[in-house]
């Protein structure tokens, strides 16, 4: 892996190098904590789902009235050309539109774009094997639709999935599970329906692929999933961009099904795989 | 009042100018929106009641997890050199503390510490005269007690509250109001016992002040204030470190009182007014 002082970021207008990229403390993400971004991974140069993901960041960045400074054909040849600088294997490119450099610190300026791309890592297999342990925290996003940059909880409750010798947290509101802070989340019922929950999480793109690849197989649904329907589901897993589909075999105290990672969910995985392999070579 | 090319700041160990603080964009407030500020009103070269925001500042962190790069005496010199630095008239100095350089974009790293002055405004006589309107709107800050730079809601609010022409909004959970994006609220009961909600609310200073101040001519509640005991309420006021003490007559379509700023709310302000100038002169 190259260290970060060799990779280029994209900041204002300019592709420089990631150690050169700053923005001035008057930036509302800074002052208000104000900002949107959309993270795609990029398999041998090509960035997966790039349509999909662009798509997801205009619509973050309308919900929040932030005008981007680059047309979506803009972003995209940004993207190719830092691709290109970069020359990555494995990674992925975030990409982060703020609130500006506000003079009063608290009205909207004119938005600061900035990407990023640095190397990735996917599950290890041993992970995967195995299934992760999850635990559990009621909490809902302000604006669950929204990709904001908005992380406080999560990053509070860090210490406290270590503590628990957890994976991730999965939050929850009412009984009804909603998603990660990073991730989407799935169970598979008895009869292998396929299930996610549709209220107050962020459509994610590996979400969208693996709704599609399973509706292919077995039946699917996007509804609500009480804690209750998790104890008594078969399986359970994680999807997102940079962790796939990750098996959940123990929520809280609870063991999931056999405890052990489910058939569907290994089939999924290795289906996105598969989908991920005819996109670049598409 | 002067331009910001020729103000100073402090960021990360040094007395800048401001316009050259910058914070790398690996820094977790603008990764995850992740940090805690405060900010206290100078007059004539004197940060008034600095030992409450510091008190504030230092717990803020603590909840955050956030360790200060300075000790409170360290800041407290740090505050004293920018203030003699910039030499401003009425200003106010915040203090922003992020999440730091994360190597991964969201683990916690070590925090980075910015102090800002910048020149400052009280509201205008005419608009103390007059009172001003707010509306209302259901929301709860995620971190009631601690000042975390997460002001999504407040900012999102803005445009609703201009195009009602009003110049507040008031927070709301289940008909029990608690605070402003950046103001505490308080009501006047027809008794003239003056009342601030106790729960979910960011502990002002102002707030303090002006509950210890009421404390020696009237009684005083912290407590829950309905939507109805605003309705109910003689008079109606907010507080702030840069607002003091701001008579409210209208809340939503509902004239509060006599529909003039309260005798009560103009005592507090004058009081107040008098406090600062004693911990200036003390």
């Amino acid at each position: 892996m190259r260290s970060n002082t060799e990779l280029f970021a994209y900041n204002q207008g300019e592709i420089m190098p990631l150690e050169a990229a700053f923005l001035h403390v008057s930036d509302l993400a800074i002052q208000r904590g104000y900002g949107i971004f959309d993270f795609c991974k990029v398999q041998e140069g090509i960035p997966l789902f790039l349509d999909d993901y662009l798509d997801r960041f205009f619509g973050s960045a309308t919900m929040m009235e932030l005008p981007a400074p680059l047309t979506e054909e803009e972003l995209r040849s940004t993207i190719t050309q830092l691709i290109l600088k970069n020359n990555l294997g494995l990674s992925g490119i975030k990409m982060i539109l703020t609130g500006g450099y506000s003079a009063n610190g608290y009205d909207l300026a004119e938005p600061n774009l900035v990407l990023i791309q640095q190397p990735l890592s996917l599950p290890p297999q041993e992970q995967i094997d195995r299934g992760i342990k999850i635990i559990t925290h009621e909490y809902v996003r302000e604006i669950p639709a929204a990709k904001t940059i908005n992380y406080t909880m999560g990053i509070r409750l860090i210490k406290r999935v270590k503590d628990q010798r957890a994976d991730d947290v999965l939050y929850y509101k009412n009984g009804v599970v909603t998603e990660f802070p990073r991730c989407n989340f799935f169970i598979v019922r008895q009869d292998d329906t396929v299930v996610t929950p549709s209220e107050n999480v962020l459509r994610g793109i590996t979400r969208k692929n693996v709704l599609e690849l399973a509706g292919r197989k077995y039946k699917t649904e996007e509804g609500a999933i009480t804690l209750d329907d998790i104890y008594q589901a078969k399986e359970a897993f994680l999807t997102s961009t940079t962790k796939r589909v990750l098996p959940i075999v123990q929520v809280d105290d609870v063991v999931i099904g056999t405890g052990k990672p489910g058939e569907v969910t290994l089939d999924l995985l290795q289906d996105l795989v598969d989908l991920e392999q005819k996109y670049r070579l598409s």
